[in-house]
C-alpha cells in the first residue's frame, strides 16, 4: 500500500509521519489538507501524509485521514523509509525521546511541540540532532501559534539577548484577568476556566506554575544558549494571589501577571542565568499589561534591538498547528534542497542563580496595630537589611490598620530577611501578600 | 591590501561588503564587531567586513573600520571577488537597484532594509533573486528591528493570512499618542516630535502617510505573494486628525492610530487585495491601542492562527541593525552550507479594490442646526445608502449642536455618498471629521 508514494526528492514530495493525532495533530492534517496550493505555492514541496500513528485506528476521523495512513506503531513509523520528516505530538517523555532520538539517528528530520520533553532532554535532544546533521525544530512547544523561537534563533541570531519575559500560561492569565476585570476571585475564576474549557479538572499544573516552568526553561536554553532544564526554574504558582491584591495593585497602577522570567546576570565569560516563574505586578502601561484573557505573549529585551514583544494564542489546536507546520514546511525544503536549518548545537553550563540572589522590587502587605511608632518600627527593619522603601499606603480604621508597601529595588535575601524580621514585631499581626514589582528598571 | 583575507568557504569566514555607512550602517558595524563571540557561537560563521563604501572615505569613523575597508566606489564593492555578500543600506531606488541586481547575478547574496525600493521594483529584484539561485533578505525594511518578514515567509508559511493590520510608523505614532496622552494639537504634537528627532524637518514622507503606504506595500506583497506597490495603497495621513477627534475617541472607547491595512477580499482564484493607510479608530482593548510613543506593531490576522503581533522599535539605527545581521548570518550560513533561505519567487498578479470596494465602520461628526426633525432628515440620508448608524452622540448648546456617529459596517462608496448627501442638507452647517473604525469584526 506505499507502493505508489513518490520518493523524496523527486518532483519535491516528501512524506510525513505524525505520531500523534490529537488537538494539534488534526489541526496539522487538516491544514495540510486545506492548505495545499499555500505550501506548494510559497515552499515548492509537497507534503504527504503518510503515516499517522494513533492510540485507535478504528475512531472516526472524518474525511482528512484515509485508514490505511493510521497505525498504532509508533516505531515502525519511524523506522519506515517511506518516511522522510517525523512529528511527534504524542507529548510526555517516554516513547517520545527515544522515538524521536530513533528518528535523528535515521536521518530524519523532527518537528516536536513537546514542552516537557525539551524541559528535561532538550540538550540530548540538540545534541544528537547535530552529530546527525538534521533539523530539529520545536517552534509550537512555547507559546503555540506565537513565533519566538525561530525569531530568537534566527532574526536576533547576532543580538545580546539580556531578557526574556513572558505570559505563557493562557491558563492562568486568563484566571488573572477575570479576576481584574470582573473582580471574582481566585476560585470563581478557576472554575470558570474549567467550564470554558481553558482549565482542566486538575489545574496544578497551570495554576502552580509548573506548565510556565517547563517553557522558561526552553527560552533561557535558547535565548543563551545554556542548559537550563525545568527543575532549575524557581517556581511560584497563582494560588495566593488574592481579590485584594489585584484591586490594591489597580490602584498603585499595575496590573498582575504570572511571568516566565530568563535573564543574563553579569556579563562575559562569568555570566549566570536566572530563570523563574512567579506572580508579577507589571506597570498599568507595559505592554504585557495588556495581555487579556488566554492570550499569550513574550517580551524580549536585548542590547540593540531593545524591547520586543511577540503575542498572540498560546494553545488550541489550530494555532499550535500553524506553528508545526511552518518547522514542517521548512524541514521538508531542507530536506528537498539538501540543506539544514538553524542548529542549537552543544548549549553550555552556566551557573543559575538561586532566586536569593536575584533583584526585584517588591509589594508587601501587612496588617498591624493601629498605634504610634508602629510604622518607625517596620521601617527599621527595611532599613536594617538595606530595603528602601518606595511607597507606603495606610488603609484601614479602628485598631487596626492595613500597610501596603512597594519596595524599590532590592535583593530577594534581603528582602525576605525583611519579612521574616517584620514578622515577629510584636505589632505586627499577620503578613499579607508578598508579589514582586516590574518597575522601570526592568 | 587584500591578499591575506580568507577565502570564503574555507574556515567559515564570510566577507562582507557594505553599501552606505550611515545610522543603520555604523550600528551594524558596530555590532558585528562587539558581538563576534555570539555570532560564530551561534551560526558557525565568522562575518569579516572587507569593504564599506561611503560618500567620504577621510570622515573620522572612530576604530570601528579599518580606514583600507572603505571606499566611495560602489560598484567595485559589488564586483570585488573578495565580497561574498552585499549589504545595500544607502535607500533609494537608484543606483541600489542597479547595484542589487549586479550582485545577484553575481551570485552574491544581498541584504537590504530598503523600503522605498522594495516598494516600487519588489518584483523585479524578487525574480533576479530566483533566477540567481541567491538569497535577497529584507527583514530591516519594514518596522525596523520587529521580526516580520521571517515570521510571514517561514513560520507562518503554512498559514492563510487574511488580514494584516500595522502602526508601521514611529512618527505618526508618537505625535498621536502625545495628542492622546497630553491633549496637544496636532501642530505642537509635531513640533515635539521634531524638537525630539523623531520627526524630519520636512515631515512628509512620515505625516502623510508616504512612508506607511511603501510599507503596507512590501507587507502585502509578501502576506500575499502579489505585485502591490507603493502606488496601489490607498493612503491618507494624519493631519486632518483633530485634538476634539482624539477626544471624542476616547470617549467612545477608542484610539486613533495610524494603520496601515493590508487584506485578502475574497477567497481562492478570483480573491482580490486591499491596501490602505489612513488613521483608524481602534478600540481601546485592542492589542495594537497600547502601542505608544514611537514604537511599531503589526497585527496579522490568519484562518488557524487567529490574532498575532509583533511589537518593538520600528526605527533606529540599533534595532534595524540587528534586523540585517540577522538577515546578513542567514545569507552567510546558507552560502557556507550552500543552502538557500525561502525565497519570494515570483509575485502574482492579483487585483487590488479600490477604497470605495472596502467595507468599514465609519465614525462622522456633524455640527447641525438644533431643531426638531434635523435627526430624522440626517438619518434618513443614512438608511436611504444603506448606511446602518451604531450610535449617535448630541453635544452641543443654543443654535447649534454637534452630532457624532459611528456605523456599522459599510461599504466605502455608500458611507461617501452619505456624507456628500448630508453635506447639502439645509439643517447641516459643517461636515467635521471622518475617521474609519476597526470594530469587533475586524
Amino acid at each position: 500500500m506505499t507502493q505508489q508514494t513518490p520518493k523524496s526528492g523527486t518532483s519535491g514530495v516528501i512524506r510525513v509521519g505524525i505520531l500523534g493525532c490529537g488537538n494539534v495533530g488534526s489541526a496539522l492534517v487538516g491544514l495540510i489538507n486545506s492548505n495545499r496550493d499555500i505550501i506548494d505555492g510559497r515552499s515548492g514541496v509537497k507534503l504527504e501524509i503518510v503515516r499517522v500513528a494513533v492510540r485507535e485506528t478504528t475512531k472516526d476521523r472524518g474525511n482528512e485521514i484515509l485508514p490505511n495512513v493510521l497505525t498504532t506503531d509508533t516505531v515502525g513509523l519511524v523506522n519506515d523509509p517511506n518516511v522522510d520528516v517525523v512529528v511527534e505530538l504524542i507529548g510526555g517523555i517516554e516513547p517520545a525521546r527515544t522515538l524521536i532520538l530513533s528518528a535523528l539517528k535515521l536521518g530524519k528530520p523532527v518537528i516536536t511541540g513537546n514542552k516537557e520533553l525539551l524541559a528535561s532532554a532538550g540538550a540530548e535532544l540538540f545534541e544528537a540532532a547535530e552529530a546527525a546533521g538534521v533539523d530539529l525544530l520545536f517552534e509550537a512547544s512555547v507559546a503555540g501559534g506565537i513565533p519566538l523561537i525561530r525569531p530568537l534563533r534566527e532574526s536576533l541570531a547576532g543580538e545580546r539577548i539580556k531578557r526574556v519575559i513572558g505570559i505563557v500560561n493562557g491558563t492562568t492569565n486568563f484566571i488573572l484577568t477575570s479576576m481584574t476585570e470582573d473582580a471574582t476571585s481566585f476560585a470563581d475564576a478557576l472554575a470558570e476556566a474549567q467550564r470554558l474549557g481553558f482549565a482542566e479538572a486538575d489545574p496544578t499544573a497551570d495554576v502552580e506554575g509548573f506548565d510556565a516552568a517547563a517553557k522558561a526553561a526552553i527560552i533561557a536554553s535558547i535565548a543563551f544558549g545554556a542548559k537550563v532544564v525545568a527543575s532549575d526554574v524557581y517556581r511560584e504558582g497563582i494560588t495566593q494571589v488574592t481579590a485584594s491584591d489585584i484591586s490594591a495593585a489597580r490602584d498603585l497602577g499595575y496590573v498582575i501577571k504570572l511571568l516566565a522570567v530568563a535573564e543574563a546576570v553579569g556579563e562575559g565569560e562569568n555570566s549566570s542565568l536566572a530563570a523563574r516563574v512567579h506572580p508579577v505586578m507589571v506597570p498599568a502601561n507595559h505592554p504585557l499589561a495588556s495581555v487579556r484573557g488566554s492570550f499569550n505573549a513574550v517580551f524580549v529585551q536585548g542590547d540593540a534591538i531593545g524591547d520586543l514583544m511577540l503575542y498572540g494564542r498560546g494553545a488550541g489546536g489550530n494555532p499550535t498547528a500553524v506553528a508545526v507546520l511552518g518547522d514542517l514546511i521548512d524541514a521538508a525544503k531542507n530536506l528537498h534542497s539538501g540543506a539544514r536549518g538553524a542548529t542549537i548545537g552543544k548549549l553550555i553550563d552556566k551557573p543559575i542563580v538561586p532566586i536569593d540572589d536575584v533583584r526585584s522590587q517588591y509589594y508587601l502587605t501587612l496588617d498591624v496595630a493601629d498605634q504610634p511608632g508602629v510604622l518607625a518600627a517596620i521601617a527599621g527593619v527595611f532599613g536594617k537589611h538595606m530595603v528602601s522603601i518606595q511607597s507606603m499606603q495606610q488603609k484601614g480604621e479602628a485598631s487596626e490598620a492595613h500597610l501596603i508597601f512597594v519596595t524599590h529595588l532590592a535583593w530577594e535575601a534581603d528582602m525576605m530577611a525583611t519579612i521574616s524580621e517584620v514578622k515577629d514585631l510584636a505589632v505586627v499581626t499577620r503578613v499579607g501578600s508578598f508579589v514582586r514589582v516590574i518597575g522601570e528598571e526592568a
